[in-house]
């Protein structure tokens, strides 16, 4: 398992109906570049589009071409792209901006989404059948997000429902009362000073040194006591560098 | 945030280091087929290879051509396939077999690293260079497994030693006295006999109409209390379709 970054990434929902909703307010909430194709809407999905929280929406049938939307160029040209020289890789990146970063498919109409399916994988292009396990490169799992602080909880689809109950009744009472944003926020904040001033350089040794460094101060800490850390306390142990606080 | 499925999928680490050594017990952990390119190799990813844990193991210089070491067609054959036929489809699913589903690349040699990072975004393979959290497609975060249960705790790199510390003060507690095996296996048996026996059809009608009654039963009964639950009980819950349990 692991977490795929579609922040400011261009994804595809092919459906309007409830699940591509449920889909959609998930993307949203991951600060994707969302594209919606559907001949009918639902009502909130319509909101969305009215609200301009969406990059486009097409009310139309499904075409396999809108697969490569964005896309500006042949995937024979990328292919043929020097990889190794400056201007090939800012076009390789250039061109991954264009490409849609998940698939989507929402639809009840099978035999559609199985030509999306095969037409997304010859692509490259990650896809996901809902309701289709076995068809699918990545699952959704209940997200319980509290500043850059992600927790997913996942069953691989066997139950998404119970998921979302873990989520609510479980880990949200848990994080709600503790202020681990503060605690990420100071744990950043100590670890770029570090590479940046306190001990600067990117030979394996320094790199390592750090590493060590950082590991045994964040876990010399209860995480409480790193909730309630501030700058000026991340500022104090860089001080100790390179020895570690003792209970001394 | 989604959650990319390894199991079972080629996944390429390049370096064989402490962190390439993290990145195979996690990918270990995921059933993925791992292989390792490095010319050096720390003791315990010996013993992984020695143990015949991994797929392969080339002790040498990377090569280009490794990221596609798999693969049996070229990328213009795949091109070229014709995807609404059967055979077309099938063609398809056996190259998907033989790409990588990740590339991992831990080398303090950033410059070979890039050249690694392009090639594969311009094959279309998702990759992540350790500790450069701006040239990555998916993050790892830490995760607690048990059963088909998987909690990711994840801060986009920001934090990944609090994440682990989370995972095992935070989670492991909760999760560890509480038999969620036994509750998602419950409810995943009881969503299939819904399907396959008291309720069976693809129509959208029909698949609303179980959804919503799995949604309501899943919602009736209390976390610990799914956690006792057998099939059995699930079979007496699935009497009560198309009506649901009300406290009386």
């Amino acid at each position: 398992m692991v977490s795929w970054q579609v922040h400011g990434r261009h994804v595809l929902v092919v459906g309007g109906g409830n699940v591509g909703l449920s889909r959609v307010r998930h993307l949203l909430d991951a600060d994707a570049k969302v594209t919606v194709v559907s001949e009918q809407l639902v009502p909130e999905l319509q909101r969305f589009k009215d609200m301009d929280m969406l990059e486009a929406v097409y009310k139309r049938k499904f075409r396999i071409q809108d697969l490569q939307l964005y896309e500006t160029l042949s995937r024979e040209e990328v292919l043929s792209i020097d990889t190794t020289t400056k201007q090939g890789s800012s076009a390789v990146d250039e061109f991954e901006k264009t490409k849609f970063a998940l698939v989507l498919v929402c639809l009840n109409d099978h035999e559609l989404g199985q030509q999306i399916y095969y037409r997304s994988r010859q692509l490259g292009l990650p896809v996901n059948l809902a309701d289709r396990p076995d068809e699918c490169d990545f699952y959704f799992g209940s997200v319980y997000r509290k500043g850059s602080l992600q927790i997913m909880i996942s069953t691989n689809g066997r139950a998404p429902r119970f998921c979302n109950r873990l989520k609510n009744f479980k880990i949200k009472p848990m994080f709600d009362n503790l202020d681990v944003t503060r605690a990420v926020s100071t744990l950043g904040y100590m670890r770029d000073q570090l590479r940046a001033t306190v001990c600067p350089g990117e030979d394996p040794a320094t790199i390592e040194k750090r590493m060590d460094w950082n590991r045994q101060v964040t876990d010399f800490f209860s995480i409480e006591e790193w909730c309630e850390m501030t700058p000026s306390d991340a500022d104090q142990l860089l001080g100790y560098f390179p020895e570690v606080p003792t209970l001394k």
